[in-house]
């Protein structure tokens, strides 16, 4: 473990088939990117060196650090984390807060990642509201939702400070150059929407990012921007609508199908096309949805999560922990306080210390 | 114009292909419906019948009412109505005012539409703010999203109007018996959300309706519930995210299909199955949403309705002006008021006057 390479916490006990999924897609993730980063198992230790036992992972750049207690995904966030300090996301997350990693996933109980994340790792300075976005598939590449479900209640600096956050990770992590931000709201017009998007507007007219203006919900798959903001309340219930939107079609061409031999054919011709579609629209795909806005790398998947969805989340956390997305955060933020910079996309930075 | 027939009367210049779609639908709603119900055209005299002179209409029970104004879709709403009072919407919605027609039609400005029926219609007593909602399909049938976008800020007590009102004309036009209602927040539990929603959930709780609780967005499509109510800002939303799907779903597959021949001539086998699941999800299907609170019979339908969606909104108008849905809405609004009626779904009214 003493190596320069990039350490990474993998919350062993978080998903639904923890450790199993958790050790699997660790192994996956190693074999795959061999001398990229190391995995710091978090959890209990018997159980996770049992699953390691089934894999061929003795040369692999795995170390496994014990934690006694689990949250699991009926506690309540932060009565958790009070009660359970020897969870395996407490413990997880104090390992990358001292610098004995660099990033931390997990697929556990989202509010007490999320809990965690702020609590322990504390937050950017600049940022009111540590935040989580959501990624959807769009007609023209990826579009980032922000916030998801995290703060219901926004005041208008939260959404500006969502807009800056999602625009930088957007550009840093997507690699969109410039990224378009719009503001979600029942019309186009800025005399539109209530007046906490009605301010918000105003607060992202007068900033560096390349504001298109508010946007509406048909906007998002369009893909007429990169990133949208909205209060966590909206946000949450266009996630969730969208993600219901494959087994409700699934469902349908079902029903179509059953009325004849010929429809079930045809059908089954296509199979491929749709899961083709909508596999874009699926979660595991992106590896998880980080939470924006404290310090440090912290990514949360679903609970569903699949060795695959493991490894994806490594992979996108390996990435975010050398793609300086905070200091940029910071940055911007700073910025916008101190007299705005220029309407410029590129920001400059003081040299890397 | 003497008869007992129910009379229609139809915003001649509200859509975007106004008057030849307005004329043409009327024309199709009375020969495929005859003896129902008569039509009043209002609108630009000599264009209305320079329009009807294009069909054999002379036998059918149309009239023609002059109004020298339109409203656009550019116009302001309320400043319109004010300024423009020889608007065929305003001329038309007075003729049901005075009793001259027992419903009123527009494919026009929608904001207009909503205002004319407020403002000359009245609200139904009980109601503090009228409304409009949405139809999506479902995987159960039909579900009642309300509201839509006509009130961005609610109370509790607007949402639980919603809810009366959403309930009421699930059960009197769709017809489902004692029909589901839920309110949408980020989670099931009665402790999610703002402080709105948890107080529109005690009020619901202890209504006579059949509220099962808190949905997600992602109960929508799956048909959980009949009505789902929400504030307009987050229906609007995931309306216009919704409306968006079909035509994100026809891009990506034609994106599959270019890849090969085989590809293409698989999916143009398939084009069936696909139109008809996205008819479901076609505004046109359902003949415009009412303006629910007002007393009358106000539909509203979309700009660009074709013959056939005016056709359908004609024959939804004659079904909610005999349906007595405003009369029901009245009455369970003043039980809930004078100590809530027992927790049934038949609410007894008064004799028919």
């Amino acid at each position: 473990m003493g190596s320069s390479l990039l350490k990474i916490v993998v919350d062993a006990m978080g998903g639904d088939f923890a450790p199993a999924n958790e050790v699997a897609g660790s192994i996956q993730a190693l074999q795959e990117h061999k001398n990229r980063f190391e995995v710091i198992l978090v959890g209990k230790e018997d159980q996770i060196r049992n699953e390691l036992s089934r894999h061929h992972a003795e040369t692999l750049p795995i170390s496994v650090v014990n934690a006694s207690e689990v949250i699991t995904m009926e506690d309540s966030p932060t009565a958790a984390l009070k009660q359970k300090r020897n969870s395996s996301l407490a413990v997880g997350m104090n390992l990358h807060k001292e610098g004995k990693a660099q990033a931390f996933i997990s697929a556990g109980n989202t509010g007490a990642v999320l809990s965690a994340s702020t609590l322990i790792l504390g937050r950017i300075k600049g940022v009111s509201r540590p935040t989580i976005g959501a990624f959807f598939p769009s007609e023209t590449g990826v579009c980032l939702l922000v916030d998801a479900g995290t703060n219901v209640d926004c005041r208008p600096n939260h959404l500006y400070e969502f807009a800056v956050m999602g625009s930088i990770y957007a550009k840093r992590i997507f690699k969109y150059d410039n990224p378009a931000v719009g503001l979600l709201n029942i019309g186009e017009e800025e005399s539109k929407g209530n007046e906490v998007v009605k301010d918000a507007f105003k607060l992202l007219k007068n900033s560096p990012l390349n504001f298109l203006g508010n946007v509406e919900g048909r906007d998002i798959l369009k893909g007429k921007v990169r990133v949208v903001v909205c209060d966590g309340f909206v946000g949450n219930a266009i996630l969730k609508f969208g993600e219901s939107v494959p087994s409700f079609l699934k469902a349908k061409l079902l029903a179509y199908a059953e009325r004849s031999l010929v429809r079930k054919g045809i059908l089954g011709l296509v199979k491929g096309a749709l899961k083709s579609v909508f596999k874009e629209m699926d979660y595991e795909e992106h590896g998880g949805v980080p939470v924006l806005g404290v310090n440090g790398v912290s990514i949360i998947g679903h609970g569903k999560s699949t060795p695959k969805a493991i490894k994806n989340m490594i992979l996108k956390a390996a990435e975010v922990a050398t793609a300086d997305v905070n200091r940029h955060i910071e940055h911007m933020l700073a910025g916008t306080v101190s007299g705005r910079q220029a309407a410029s996309d590129t920001i400059s930075l003081p040299a890397h210390p």
